[in-house]
């Protein structure tokens, strides 16, 4: 198995006006992220809406990416479901269409029958019938659940539990999950807010929402830090956090593919009822990539 | 339209051990509810597991209630998915096997993108395509999502939106859509916990964890409360917490389906990842079962 | 010991522009409650910026209200402090200085500490050694601390525990207490937005903000349940609930004071860095007030 | 002024068996922590206590540190009180008895009223009044309010507001702060467990109940980071972990009493209602310190 490393942006799922997947706008975007420093894709992240598609539509997503993305570039599948049943179905057919890894979100509508001992149960029962390795998603601002450390490093031990995806930006969590695993275990930051942080604890990449958006600006956070140049990481760090907000707790999915539009990637609209970003939220975004020195179109 | 008044409860999908649905014990809880005082049933709310099953295993429990249960009870079905395309889908086949209202949840895993703005238009774009009546189902503990009394009252004028079954428990918040909606506007206690309150204030009825245990109990809270005996009401009241905690903020949907078995109706197994309640949990229920004088099998 | 009963203001303290306080038209505020139905008041409430006050200033405030209150008014006074020590000392002195109950909240800045075993031996220190009995105190919108039921009613078994003001809003958390104290123990809504429902559940009364506002309004909604006009008194819940919200949690402090001022009371200035209500805000709740039919000066 | 730089232990209070004040240990504690590696110390700071104390008190701890800690060691007093009234006056005291900076805590009583506004208000009428610097304490665990980045870097524009102590562990919104603060403007972790990153980050030190326990410990990670030693931070860093949860979020002010009496410092009892640790809670604390290689007496 490769070893899961660097940056990756969770790409966008572009919906045209009538609500269909727009699969070659999708495919275009694909073929533009293979040509920049990102070490690869995730497919049906949170910001690819994946609970806006049908099983279907997930499955064929993950086939046109990886027919779109070089080789030496990784494809993961977001194969989390409520269900075990059917999340165990779809990693088989993401597996199956080319996905490398399964990043699978915590079950989350049943928050109260979500207890670690169910929790425990559905990631072990995942990782022992999944044809690829499993990454653990804890994503609690949309999940409403948190995977605590205590029940990351014991499934940690599991030889096809591979890493988390940490989107809490709860540093001390992520510590403590460093502080315990076993070597290799990838911890990857889930927002570019808390990137260079989780990266000098010992985490080995990021996936990240704004590099939708800037992806070798991302890239380079994590080039700089590797080569030792703190000081340049640091500034980077600080000067993303407005971007990062814009596409993420501020202006949400609207947000992300307006600021996809401004940079000349394709965005799209998101799909029902998620809404597209106003054009005062698009004029706001505008005026921060400016800030950063970021070409719009 | 019928008036949504009454006790319904929000049935259980029964499952087997393999994790398929057992069509033949649910069939058979229809049939025995048909026989008690409960207005009718709630197939596929988050007591049936809903967001367990496929789209085409939602049809056909909606299908099997509706030819199992007498003509004078109603029917209504748990419609709401993540996006708008899939809900309208579901809520017009839901309509055409048999049902009469559809309980539409909000939205919920993009929390921040599901504003007030993006609430609205979801529900009156489903009221204004719907064949048959909306019913908007606040359900904050599992969704994350309240709807704030401001939207309700501003949807309740729509003609096709014809109640809210709120279980956020928030009494003041009831009492606040209750204020102003339109008279014959259906708002429904969410739990056993707040029905009479929820009634006192003008609510017409409730959809209730508890009912699928003790239907007849609950439908006698509300018939002693419309003939005048307040105290009676009460005491039945105050006397069911206990049970209505045990099914629902305590112990889940594995406990609701364990006291589902105690009193001889059949609760089956919940879906994985959900888990079945532990022996230790089947005896505190019996307890609380036996204080309130209910006979267990 | 006299039975807790009826509606109570919890009485604003009166600020001058230099920040001291105001005895002159605290008095006057007080004699003018003495002349409504209320059946006493609360000093030192939250209403009253308690801990905006010095221990010398609480006492003087108890003193005056004693003395300008007519007797059949029951003076409560709102003793609770960070640690049990002072707790327990201004409990004594309020006492000597003429309040007949103490109305004591949870200590709250170190919430972590204060779990279930030291709120229970805090209130049970405070019962043994009081000259007067305690009335609990749960306020968690301002503490951040529940008391949860099990407590409430492992407590009201002492005999120098009265009862409890509940402003939580939680109706369950209300009904469980009611469920399971003993008879006389009195439970007491905290704010006017839900106070039908606690008396049709068993509560004997309210220490209500509005009740600054309109105490013969908020009195008369209980003399209605009380005789029996559950349909009058359900009205005036129902049409409470703007100004309600506008003296509590919409416009805070600040809002309630303005409110006083309105109707020809005198709320006087907040204390800093508590602000007083803007124009605006004044104008909101003047029309409020102009919507339930109370004249305005 | 002198630089606001370094690791700061916020020394405990120790009470006696009566509840008093124990001078003696507290002097004796003050003059150890004067010949470790801190740079100084917070005096009625949360873990001293400082709501349980009477305004009397306070001052006499802050003039007993002055005197018995070496000159080049700093004092910070914690000041804040609920009203601006008593803020200001403690202030001004505490300044006379020796201390250098007022670390100044959100009131926090009236949630609703403490805007951005009144909180603005608040932290400059202190700043243009007190004759000792400002810094900011954000302690939203204990407060329940949070002072948002965009208000701090509002703040951090005044003369007299030096730094600010953030014991919320949100690393995003520290960073923001450190994006736009201007030079020389103090970002201090108030919680050992994030101290790395917020020192990675562009922060100057750190006010740690840990540094009760260990103050060489948690000033050598600062020392190994800045002279580039980071790997030796990292590890110590990550080491770290389990004792600061123990003597804060796990086991409160009296895990970090019983903490100190296991290394040979003095922690001495709580002042009621906080509850000493138990029996277990120490045996536990000190495997915990042994893991860590800590000598316990």
């Amino acid at each position: 198995m490769r070893k899961v490393h660097g940056i990756f942006a969770p790409i966008a799922t572009a919906f045209d006006a009538s609500g269909e997947i727009d699969y070659g706008t999708y495919a275009e975007n694909v073929k533009t992220f293979g040509a920049t420093k990102l070490a690869g894709l995730v497919i049906l992240g949170s910001n690819g809406e994946f609970t806006m598609l049908s099983h279907e539509e997930k499955v064929k997503l993950v086939k046109a990416a990886r027919e779109n993305l070089p080789k030496e570039k990784m494809v993961i599948a977001g194969t989390g479901c409520e269900s075990f049943k059917e999340t165990l179905e779809l990693t088989k057919e993401c597996a199956a269409a080319g996905a490398e890894v399964a990043l699978v979100v915590t079950p989350n509508y049943y928050k109260r029958d979500m207890n670690e001992a169910a929790l425990e149960k559905f990631f072990t029962m995942l990782a022992d019938a999944s044809p690829i390795p499993v990454m653990l998603y804890n994503m609690p601002s949309n999940s409403g659940i948190n995977i605590p450390s205590s029940l990351t490093i014991k499934l940690a031990a599991h030889p096809n539990i591979t890493g988390i995806k940490d989107s809490g930006g709860n540093i001390v969590q992520i510590s403590e999950v460093l502080a315990k695993a076993p070597e290799g275990f990838s911890v990857f930051a889930g927002s570019g807010s808390y990137l260079l942080p989780t990266l000098l604890l010992g985490g080995l990449g990021g996936t990240l929402a704004v590099a939708n958006v800037v992806p070798d600006y991302c890239a380079e956070i994590q080039e700089n830090f590797e080569k030792g140049d703190l000081e340049k990481a640091r500034k980077m760090q600080l000067a993303l956090l407005p971007l990062n907000a814009a596409v993420t707790s501020r202006f949400g999915i609207g947000g992300m593919k307006a600021a996809m539009d401004l940079v000349g990637y394709k965005g799209g609209l998101p799909r029902l009822p998620i809404l597209p970003a106003s054009d005062e939220t698009r004029k706001t975004i505008a005026g921060i990539l400016k800030d950063l020195d970021i070409k719009t179109v």
